[in-house]
């Protein structure tokens, strides 16, 4: 089996940590391609971040397809271009933040969010809105580390983490960022609660899906986007 | 007063069209600029077109506030790039998806909205709920008429709002496609319910925005995007 | 056009800082008619108030249609006599609150309310849910001002202002009463964040149905009320 | 224990019929007073209608509890004016589709309501998000019967409660009009479904509020109203 | 008539305590049946308890319908097996949390529910979300006491209580657990709000549910359960 | 690694297809238990026959634990127990109806659940509030055929689900019974849309947490329940 995940962000760095994570959990057969855009911003920290990644995003599914790729992870906790990914992928794609938040519920009553800057917050809750897991959410929080500086700041976090779980009472403690996936296993071994990292989560989802032959439903809103021209520097995008 | 009013495909009579209809609203004073992307799709009839839609949209918002422009309409029913229009502008930024659904909410119990293809309900019943009403809508219809072929198709979309009204049993209908702009005085005149159009909605939205001197809230999640390397063609979104 | 801006209480200071506002912001064309009604509380500080205000407001609406007003606004945060207005009147009618809060919306993720006295705000909480806003809100608070002392007291409401955002770190503000309206310019300059009156909103909005040719759907729920014989000295309100 | 049924419109016939329920269900030492106002519409049809039946409505439970009333039953199926009779009464205070609608959910998964017209069966749906039953109720319906003609309409109101159980697939039955409350036993009968009557279920309510001690709580929103200046042929209501 | 209040737990002496609540408010013709199962748990502490305590339950229903008792009371604030019991009964099933819940929302906007330990929260929310009540839920605290100990520590209570109405503000206290029923009356005079016991309540409901002649709905969801071969200690349950 | 999976009633045929699918699916590695519990009903059909499979299917998850197990599915489209269940054991818990509806989100708008008995359906939508998804479920539809039938009617099956998906318009079907497993493949085949199996999506996701070291937060809610007195054939229940 082939899955790509897909870092939105064009750090290399950063998918290479999350190329790591996946694998770490992947089956013995699954080959994990772990890329990113070659267009876009450098890492994903505002809405207008978040909407000029999804180009390359979108590119580098429908190469990842060609490539034969059976199933894709966006590995961004804001889910970027979730809803056009699967209407251009014929195999399942799945977020990592619908990933962990969805897994979180079947851990206890209420999970809590840690996540980059505070102005993410807002998209955090949207998603929680819309995949339905709003009431198990007990709160959104920011630890005011920008997102290329994750992984090296281990302390920072844990302490964010700790005074988070400690004001909310949740059950479990959701990582907000795709570059935290490195830390997931010293942030559990520290912090007592279920850590739930969403590049190892929806890694674990996509595989599930592609085993059990399950992909996005395609006679609806998901069928293949029509083709149509395209004009400008996005005219490849056309589909034609 | 200076408005841009944006339609994110890239028709050219689409574009003329919406311009007619803001002109026909706006006070003598104000300019209304109406133009399309030089980048992205013909017409916007899937998510994945209107995740390519937006970086060509939000091009044109920042060239339009360096000429001046006080505020801004979003002239698709799906309301793309409206999260990341606001983070960009320094003005008030409007969709007409939003500015039709509230119209609607103040002229009876319910609404039903007509829109073209049956494949992008799915995104107006989300922008439903993101705009918290869900519960005035009492359906979302297709007529099934490409986009580009709207202004052309009065007798079938008419055909299909009488149908609706007749199901729905809703006090108003919402035009669930700026291509529809041209159609709204036939269609009132036919229906005998009030048809809210969501270009002249949101002009007149933006407009009054203006006037009362109101602006995005720009201290917290919309603040300006952060300035930082962007890859590939997109560079000059960087905003560096 | 010609649109009354109907005062709920029978203050007439109050009801010609409501006509100041409203005049402000109106098309030159515009006539603004600020009234209110002849019988009913002097200030609405209660359900009891509310209830008790309509008789009066409904009357003003009517006499008011009957002299070619083409859309009306019901100044009084609580909104009272909402539905029965919309029945009665042939032209849109509108609340300040429904407006405030509206617009509110369209200039961030959230908005705190700042109203007049504590036993207020849960009114203002069953609007917020009426309007699909509850999601918008971040909370409502009073500053125990009575109403008709309001635009006495701008250091104090300024003062409760501050300490609302600081809490509810929410985009906007909303001024919960009509007696707030004259010191919406004064608290925007002094608060740094969009601060929403619902006279300026609501007038605007009123203006812009009017505009459109947009009125109440009058097929179902809110078809003229039926005529029949009222008792006692509400004997004049049968509209027989 | 005193309890006052106001019948909120002017009907002697329909008062005399919802006094026989209630008495029917009390204790035997209960003193039953069905009375209606002596201002305000016949019948009850319209949002219009229901505000202005509130003012008699108020001045019955006034005058009721300076004779020793101890408890209130609003008996009109849009339960007008039931925030300010919480403020104005010390006794509690229930309306008979609040009783009625929460009796049915104790009795399966879902409720339907039959009323009287069309036009009113969007009150009958605010109250049921009001009362957070909406996910309780699958219908609301009407049988088209004006008010004051439904107690001579059993077999037409008995075929539309037969369709509405076909149609909604519901497990219980609610009469959505006070004027349906001597249809109850020949409905129940009929129908083979628990038949709800708002009239015998609030009364309960309210004597077994009574018994247990219980009233509206005093300390916040539903503290007795302000007294103030009152204007008009209202002002006898400013409670000086 | 004759109602069966039965306490799930294996506790006497708090089904004694219930007994005399129930019998305090029932008619005089009313004969009230307190009693516990033969198997499960002394007390319910958590949903393992919950769920343990149901066979005996219902084990208790089928004997009390089979001695003529008419409607029944689940007195634990869990409301366990109330879906199941409602299968089971010929006449109407209230459960505590149920009744209090609903009470309490006619007496004020929100109420506040202290119940004994801190991980039976959670189960009380649900209950609120089902019951549809928890826009009127300000808040459900526990005072870490043991169900058991409850009616030896009324001034532990009291100082939960108290701290609990000050931070939630709300106009109601409920109390979360039926060994509290013994401490209403105290708890009502030193608190100053009104304490609603869901013993009580309950009692009530179902007394007034058999004056009405209603009982649950039996054509669908909640008819008897199909007789079937049981195996094990449970074999008499088979209902064959 | 060592998963149960436990099917709630006492068929052991039934047992041995979920055993099947489970094992189809499961890592080379993974030790699939398939078990029933020793006492309770043959199938579950109601809420009554749900209530009373707990207490068998808590001791096998008990026994299974102290034999290793490291994870546990509960395979009945109820999830009966699942709360009780979470406190008991160590390791993660899923119940069938938690997982098929959770998948089924990641591949559509929504989805439509097929089950047994229209008696059950209330119960499938209880279950799809309770985890989030309501809003992804378009239709619980019954085919009227009993539990333990149901491997032997395809046909039938088939024909529900083929005139669901053109009512409900939906992406995705749900299989709504545990003992529809062996059917997937087939139903996949023949429906043209995404089918998803309870018993695989819960059994991948159970050993998908175990992989990444998850279980059950243990602080609050689900800490071990106090071990205490147990009365009758529940004795050994105590955990003393």
């Amino acid at each position: 089996m082939r899955i790509t995940v897909i870092n939105p962000n064009t750090s290399q760095h950063m998918t290479d940590l999350i190329g790591q994570s996946a694998r770490g959990v992947a089956l013995p057969g699954t080959v994990i391609d772990a890329v990113c855009p070659d267009m876009g911003p450098a890492s994903i920290e505002s809405h207008y971040d978040e909407a000029l990644s999804v180009p390359g995003l979108l590119a580098r599914i429908e190469s990842a397809e060609r490539a034969g790729a059976e199933g894709h992870v966006i590995a961004c906790f804001g889910d970027p271009g979730l809803d056009a990914a699967r209407e251009l992928a014929t195999g399942p794609v799945v977020g990592i933040a619908e990933a962990a938040m969805r897994v979180a519920t079947s851990l206890g009553r209420s999970f809590s969010v840690v996540t980059t800057l505070r102005r993410t917050c807002g998209r955090a809750w949207d998603l929680a809105e819309r995949y339905g897991v709003r009431g198990f959410c007990a709160g959104v929080h920011a630890c005011e580390v920008p997102v290329l500086d994750v992984d090296g700041c281990p302390e920072l976090i844990a302490a964010t983490c700790r005074s988070v779980l400690e004001r909310d009472g949740s059950d479990v403690l959701v990582l907000g960022c795709a570059g935290m996936t490195s830390l997931c296993a010293k942030l559990s071994a520290e912090l007592g609660v279920p850590v739930v990292d969403g590049v190892r989560s929806a890694t674990l989802l996509v595989q599930s899906l592609v085993l059990m032959g399950l992909r996005t439903g395609k006679h609806g809103e998901f069928a293949a986007p029509p083709p149509k021209p395209y004009a400008g520097p996005l005219h490849g995008f056309g589909r034609g």
